[in-house]
């Protein structure tokens, strides 16, 4: 093995081959439409238990694809999961990306209300970017104050609920859920206690491939 | 279950007790040097395979403790990882981050020679900063340059070599992690597919917030 590189296109097809190979031996079938966002994610964690635990309310992926197509805006919970989506790919569909937490305005309401800046984040997105893809890989209170939003009115685009964690988070998946499917707003969650900015990274990158790929086949992104 | 926030301490607090608890469940004793180590990255990840699969050299933790108690800089192989380190905890002890990939100096020569951007942003890491800690989540080729370099003489402060992946990724963790034990650099790995730039960043947190501790102990910093 030396440093000479294989092309990052060949170790990516490799990788996907294995973890095909796997899952098949796991006799794991996924659906179709869901299988290049599980894959990815297993790709990123190398942790199989994604297959069992990613759960996706009807045309999910398809529909957040769409709203990439569209340009939709992206809106993270924390600047590591926004260093994780590929820009190229942004680009390329016309889509922004943001992420409120380190707003002043966010740490000021935060303070006086004394709820987290998270939540106060994701009121933020729903006054900026109200048809937003919004991507939670940390905090369960951005989950739970978009489950209330969404009760109330809003309509994001989709939402990647995916933190990670041992207090209040599997409950806080759970929930965001059930509001999502009664609502009739898409959504794609990792339910249990995994989770993370790299898988909610991951999720929006499956995400903006396959929406970018059906612009222009010649249009992969590779991170 | 509400938004109005538990204080991020007494959640940390809860969750490291839950960690600890099933930890001794599995009869898993962990050494007292590498356990807020240890405990941070399944934080991080909820996966406690990394119990058995994190290993340190010698004083591993202890040397990059001292290492950034002197302001030793950390250097990144992602902008994932750089992102997720904590920046308050940074400035505390008067440590800089930072991560060449992005570089055009960096890209031009990786096109010229043939190599990654990532391999070439450690030789880069090398001639800048060669006494740094050295954070690597992704790429198995920072790894395999890093332990020729180590061959070579170069002498960083701690190798965190914990790239994620199904191709030469377990391979470039063995071959780092015998480099720097053969040479008597300090380095802590996740042996195996899994880590990540989560993973990075974790341990080097921990490392942060123990340093930082040890200057202050009101200091502790939470991201």
């Amino acid at each position: 093995m030396k440093t000479r590189h294989t092309l990052p296109g060949d170790i990516e097809r490799t990788s996907m081959s294995i973890i095909a190979a796997e899952l098949a031996a796991r006799g794991i079938v996924l659906p179709p439409e869901n299988e290049a966002i599980v894959k990815r994610v297993i790709h990123t964690t190398a942790d199989f238990d994604y297959a069992q635990t990613l759960r996706f309310t009807p045309e999910a992926a398809e529909r957040g694809q769409a709203a990439l197509r569209r340009g939709t805006p992206i809106v993270t919970d924390t600047n590591m999961a926004k260093a994780g989506i590929s820009k190229p790919s942004l680009e390329k569909l016309g889509c922004t990306l943001h992420c409120f937490m380190a707003e002043p305005e966010v740490a000021r309401m935060a303070r006086e209300r004394g709820i987290t800046r998270a939540a106060v984040s994701m009121e933020y997105a729903s006054q900026e970017y109200p048809s937003a893809i919004l991507a939670v890989g940390n905090a369960p209170t951005a989950l739970l104050r978009i489950a209330e939003l969404i009760e109330a009115g809003w309509r994001p685009a989709l939402v990647v609920g995916v933190p990670v964690g041992f207090v209040n988070v599997v409950e806080s998946k759970e929930i965001l859920f059930a509001a999502c499917e009664a609502c009739g707003v898409p959504a794609i969650a990792a339910m249990g206690r995994k989770g993370g900015s790299s898988v909610a990274a991951a999720i929006c990158n499956a995400l903006l491939y396959a929406a970018a790929e059906t612009l222009d086949p010649a249009a992969r992104g590779w991170q």
